[in-house]
């Protein structure tokens, strides 16, 4: 893990970018000293998606807690795989012509994303846990969420996440998810039209963990209120702290 | 309104007792002076729920909520109607049998209570509101769901409600909902065997209100989780502070 810029947020969280190899990524510090971990996912394009990670980050930092992210393969600068393309390309022309998403497109789209992406987060996990000033246990936030979900079976650092319903979830991970034992908290987007809702909810029903929390909400895609940002920190304060 | 019996509870918060007419009631105020008030809801049988509905009073004066319930009709010590009781044998025999619940046997439990109680909590307002220590606005918290869809229907002084998923609510109170703009939050203990899920989120769908949230937890139908509760707690400070 090299650093490449560090900067003092007006509110002392220090934001320092990194790269694991190729793989870009930023991590933010709370000032207040040694601090649990979120890995705080996003749907690709780091640049794109800044304002409202750092966002994110402050609220973690607030909260006293360390947050890191990372790029995800094919998204930002990182090189494009032709599958992946040609999937998004097909789920685009699906979305466009009103047509239902054939199980394959949605398959093609995530599930080698997934298997690339995990293991870039987990040795992200190993880089970061070796820092000084950052300290287990760890919390997922948000994203893919497919990748959440292949991430709180495998890696017994995360113990607890807090998935976003909503995205396209392939088959096969409605059968991992039944392995999830980790404490969630499902934020859904009730209204949101882009939503397959009924999908969201069996993914719901489906997760194996004793305690999990379904938090829907009006508001559209991202309209998510204020309270339920709120009912979120708390549950990783519940949890991580 | 007529007070028959006044205690001071550990925590400071005064309990009476009073009767409204043929109602019996009871009135939990904070030690800290003029507060909103937080209608508590529950199935009837004010005696045989009263640990649990001093546990939510106790809550509501922490918060620094004066808290009110009256006994429904037919329940405690109240007259019992023939109709209700024979519609309740046959709700029972048809969960024993383990038979889908008819319409009209929902309709012949819950719609004459409904309209029978709801003056009776209106009636109730008037009386706790001309009391010094009540101020408004008010909060309806739980109990049957259909009473609560009816009374944030037509009773401007409720703010906001809190209500549990899961009871019989009949195919007419899903239009009510419809007609519901205030505030509300829904609280669904999602591995309830007795409750309905189904039927639950397509009511939570039915709600009229641009702010509703569903807050979806597991621990059976008595477990809601510490988290929870907090959650609704905070509801109400936000919409009744």
């Amino acid at each position: 893990m090299q650093f490449t810029s560090e900067q003092r947020l007006d509110d002392g969280v220090l934001e320092r970018e990194f790269t694991l190899g190729e793989v870009p990524g930023i991590l933010w510090t709370p000032a207040s000293g040694p601090a649990p971990l979120i890995l705080i996912g996003h749907p690709g394009g780091l640049r794109t998606m800044y304002p409202r990670l750092v966002a994110r980050a402050r609220q973690c930092a607030a909260d006293g807690f360390a947050a890191a992210t990372i790029e995800l393969p094919g998204s930002g600068d990182r090189p494009r795989s032709a599958a992946a393309e040609q999937a998004r390309a097909d789920l685009r022309r699906a979305l466009e012509a009103g047509e239902p998403v054939r199980d394959d497109i949605v398959d093609r789209l995530v599930l080698p994303l997934v298997d690339k992406a995990v293991p870039e987060w987990q040795a992200a996990l190993d880089a970061l846990l070796a820092l000084p000033g950052i300290t287990g246990p760890v919390g997922y936030s948000g994203g893919v969420i497919s990748i959440g979900i292949r991430l709180a079976v495998v890696e017994p650092r995360i113990r607890a996440a807090l998935l976003f319903a909503g995205s396209f979830v392939p088959r096969a991970m409605f059968e991992e998810a039944r392995r999830v034992t980790i404490p969630l908290h499902v934020l859904l987007q009730w209204d949101d039209e882009g939503n397959d809702r009924q999908a969201a909810l069996d993914l719901f029903d489906a997760f194996g963990s004793r305690e999990k929390t379904l938090n829907a909400n009006m508001g559209g895609h991202t309209g998510v209120p204020a309270a339920a940002g709120d009912a979120a920190a708390r549950f990783f304060n519940r949890h991580l702290s």
